[in-house]
């Protein structure tokens, strides 16, 4: 199935465009999971099976696994197998490099990892991008305008009367697909989205940055204007405020879901 | 020990600037090497045994173990310890992102794989490059000029009378030491390579592109002007031709130590 088409099913079946990002970090588990490697990935069960029926996508950021070596990758093959195969999956992994290199990178996410998408640093110019794309089927989000304040030091920089970030998505949209390409534009950027919705009506968008980092929701919706997206909520989904000492796994669970479900109701269709 | 101190003594004792990237692939072993993960790590013993004596560093190009997963992770991880420990290391990986997530990819590289240094993509900001610094110890090559045609999308593109790269290095050395920071300069661009060596004259270069990828030695070593660099050569040294059938691992070696000396010779101090 091309993951264009497993995207929008996905979204469709959830009803919503919330994308919860397994930033999965053993220092961070509640007291209910051993921390340790096992404790990680039970953790990522019991978020899945909390929330799995109400999101259009999960996006695992590899490098909370990578900093465990080779059972943190372990753990990663293990995540991407407890999701739902009707669910959209991003590795997101902000690769890109020359193109035997980037082809290596694309085996490891799409084959090994079967990913449906990756999200993709274009700095290197399109041809590190291209080997990503060798399957037509595969679908990746390049970084455009970032949610981090660090996004004004290079993003922003204005050639030609455009920002750099433009000259991005304008030459990716002159070389790839709607059907295999989308962007990463932050949720710190409302108005940003605004304007590149109009441009690029027909692109998807992953859109993160909402919660700890301060995005609000609203403004990202009406900047959206009904654009296919995938809003992401990481932290403030996984790492709920608890209350109480000493929760059973259930009653973990259920907060889970509780703060996603407030997410979802913002972000249902 | 400070990896900036280790990289001048390790250029000092292997009177070189050669580094030697190890981009194994299963699919292109020599038939002396089993053709699974096992004969990935027989290999790049081979190699290391071959040429430790006269390499300044090996560059270890992550993609190519990631794409075999865990097991791939796990070779990773083996041929950081068979590297000895005077030679320098350089976790080829480009990573970058924000700063929780940075702070994730920095301990894999340098807690987890003990790496001296890591390869960085800075597009997405200084606040995305931070973290990998938290310890001063610590060393970087950020990305600026890279060696595929592709350097030519982006980084050249021309905002208030500077390239995106040159921005990128200025931004860079405005904030970091040059004990902590070098750049990424490829091969391909010999003239660029002088006129950055006499803005930063101190600042330590990462030169890929030499060899397979077509740039010429002699031009680099006039451009780079006696600066700290180290100059990579990954296919065409652990690829090198084989004229003959059924050669045995000493045999090959000796084709690979051969091969390594002949770049050890043009970029001899």
């Amino acid at each position: 199935m091309m993951s264009f088409k497993k995207l929008q099913s996905s979204i469709k079946k959830s009803n919503s465009l919330l994308c919860i990002g397994l930033d999965s970090d053993i220092s961070k588990l509640p007291n209910v999971f051993s921390k340790d490697i096992n404790g990680l990935l039970s953790f990522n069960q019991c978020i899945i099976e909390a929330t799995s029926d109400i999101v259009a996508a999960y996006k695992i950021n590899f490098a909370f696994y990578e900093q465990y070596g080779k059972d943190g990758f372990d753990v990663l093959e293990k995540t991407f197998k407890l999701i739902p195969t009707t669910i959209f999956t991003i590795a997101d992994a902000k690769r890109g490099d020359i193109g035997n290199t980037t082809a290596a990178y694309a085996t490891s996410v799409f084959n090994y990892f079967n990913a449906d998408s990756v999200t993709v640093n274009p700095y290197m110019g399109l041809d590190s991008i291209d080997k990503f794309l060798d399957d037509k089927n595969k679908f990746i989000f390049i970084l455009a305008l970032t949610s981090n304040p660090g996004s004004n030091d290079f993003q922003r920089l204005i050639a030609d009367n455009k920002f750099i970030y433009q000259h991005i998505i304008e030459k990716s949209i002159a070389n790839y697909s709607k059907e295999n390409i989308g962007f990463v534009i932050g949720a710190t950027h409302p108005k940003e989205i605004e304007n590149i919705r109009k441009i690029i009506p027909s692109y998807s968008l992953l859109i993160p940055g909402i919660g700890t980092q301060g995005g609000n929701i609203k403004e990202v919706i009406n900047a959206n204007d009904n654009g296919t997206a995938l809003i992401n909520v990481s932290r403030a989904i996984i790492y709920p405020q608890i209350n109480k000492n000493n929760i059973n796994i259930l009653e973990f669970a259920t907060i889970v879901r509780q703060t996603a479900i407030k997410y979802f109701n913002y972000m249902k269709l």
